[in-house]
């Protein structure tokens, strides 16, 4: 992309959301120049619209000194290799989900979320103000990477069913795509996790290569179509109760920075961290509504799935714990905070928002 | 205060929750000088610390060029007196609760929350994508402010009581020191508002001037020790379902900045707004076993009492959108966009959280 191409899109994004205040120009002759590859398609506008919203941020607030550019998936890396050119530093920054490397190190997810985890506001709180942020910096220094919390997606849906799954007995033999601790939830009770790229999930449920897939929630969703081949659309995603991405920025490049531009960095990328959720909650309501005007079938999981899959995600977690010194000492963090949070979440939140709930029902 | 304990001051502060990048020196010469008076006194080191947080982030990202002094109540204005010292140019900004402006013009309180209203989540959706920030800054203008969002307590607790409240008799003359809309509800419901300032409020239930008080959360009730003087603590604070504060600018000062400088102001008060909710998430959980261990009796609002003050809510804001064009607006837009939120959450967010208590009661 174009210079003059790359500033107008800037500006443009900018725009949305908060009446803003002006864009300061890029400057001609930047100090600094940074890219930034993400996991995340132009298409999808919340999420890749969040990275080239730190990208304006940073250029305005630095009066274009310090330039970032933005890279979609394969422009650079593909998507699942974002964590893996921040490290070796082929970039200086990338913007991804840390449950995308999985498979590197389990104690990863945890830094997006682990199933029956934290909602939104929990985890805000744990890496803001109870240290999620300090325990989970050791574990991205040994991948000589600096994380940030990058945004959420907030509790995403359970995702695209061809048909209805009620009991443990439906899921046996389901093949799904899901990945992470989520994949190996439905392992164990006897679903076939499987991969797919997000561009075949159509046309596999379609052929039923696959039965069901999950993605994220109903204003992403709503773009694939997905109610034409897979019309039940469960509810909750309980393995994201919330879902955190991740600005990775490495290490070597963010020692680099003066004092000054470090605290722009970290404050605009906690505001984009906020922006997305607010976006996501203010976009769903009425996304929701058009899946299903456009056929989509809303079912909640059982209970009976819900308490299996929440039985076997402690066993998995403890598991995990036995072998894995860094997944011990941050899910032992993690899950002291999320059970006082539970306990007072419980309490007044829940109160009041179950008699608010209580009055739409009366109403509708 | 001088400017030395000032910087360190600021320091200080700066280094509580995520951990600092650093902030830089204030400049020796800063080129622009800004006052910040406050509602809330240093010992409120949430409320009081987020307009020290505001002032850190500005000067340390602007290299020094931009300082905020902030000032509590009583040093430049009384506490009270935020929004009109700000409209007046006494002081080129202030943090405050807008609701405290009540009696000036009602439609002012929505900016801060509405009784049975939006909770946390929802209101930032509201302001940074669903047009709230739009629709307020043109009531806001009217006054000669610029208002950005300042941080959130999230859902309050009911306050102290001496006795139960168990059904809308128990309420009939009781002398609740609670103001704006929660007032106006309750007086309704046969009790007796009352205005007291905060020093006051343990004396004054002491002596049974008062029978009771609403005040904020667990975290800030714990220092007045009102379990000792009213020891049933009620849950939900339904008038405040979430609260936020609000950082005012005067419009001719707001004018005078640099596009950058507006820029860094803006992500900087958005940091802050979710930085107290996060705190306040972190911190709640511990301060509400501290005051039930000395003694505090948890209760919560019976839905008799929920349900009057609801259906009663409704009348007084139908009330005032017939006499009130500002009102009417922003309570048009604000109602549509909370219907349509307490769909959505209802759905999705809801289950996961219920099936996360089912666990914790199977638990406890």
């Amino acid at each position: 992309m174009k210079r003059r191409q790359f500033i107008t899109k800037a500006s443009t994004l900018a725009g949305a959301g908060i009446a803003s205040v002006g864009i300061a120009k890029a400057s001609s002759n930047p100090k600094i120049k940074w890219r930034m590859t993400t996991s995340f398609p132009r298409n999808l506008d919340l999420l890749y619209g969040t990275s080239q919203r730190l990208a304006d941020s940073v250029a305005a607030m630095s009066d274009g000194e310090f330039e970032i550019q933005v890279f979609a998936p394969g422009e650079i890396v593909p998507s699942t290799q974002v964590f893996d050119a921040v490290q070796n530093g082929t970039v200086e920054m990338g913007h991804s989900t840390s449950n995308y490397y999985h498979g590197k190190n389990k104690a990863l997810s945890i830094d997006t979320c682990l199933p029956f985890g934290l909602t939104t506001r929990m985890q805000n709180a744990w890496y803001y103000a109870g240290g999620g942020t300090e325990i989970l910096r050791e574990l991205f220094d040994k991948y000589n990477i600096v994380n940030f919390p990058g945004g959420n997606s907030n509790t995403q849906m359970g995702g695209w069913f061809r048909k209805e799954v009620k009991t443990i007995a439906d899921l046996k033999g389901l093949k799904f795509r899901i990945p992470g601790f989520g994949g190996e939830i439905f392992s164990r009770l006897g679903a076939i996790p499987q991969n797919i790229a997000v561009g075949d999930i159509y046309s596999s449920l379609e052929k039923g290569t696959i039965d069901a897939t999950e993605f994220v929630g109903p204003y992403d969703d709503q773009r694939l179509g997905l109610q034409q081949v897979a019309p039940y659309y469960y509810t909750p995603g309980f393995w994201e109760g919330s879902a955190m991405l991740t600005f990775y920025v490495n290490k070597d490049a963010w020692n680099t920075l003066s004092p000054r531009n470090k605290i722009i960095f970290e404050r605009a990328a906690a505001e984009c961290n906020m922006w997305m959720a607010a976006q996501y909650d203010a976009k769903n309501p009425e996304a929701l509504a058009t899946v299903i005007k456009n056929g989509a079938k809303l079912r909640s999981f059982s209970k009976e799935i819900l308490q299996a899959a929440y039985d076997v995600a402690q066993e998995i977690y403890t598991e995990e714990a036995e072998i894995n010194e860094d997944f011990r000492k941050i899910y032992t963090h993690w899950k002291d905070f999320l059970n006082k949070e539970y306990q007072w979440f419980r309490v007044n939140e829940n109160i009041f928002q179950q008699f608010m709930f209580s009055q739409f029902r009366r109403q509708s």
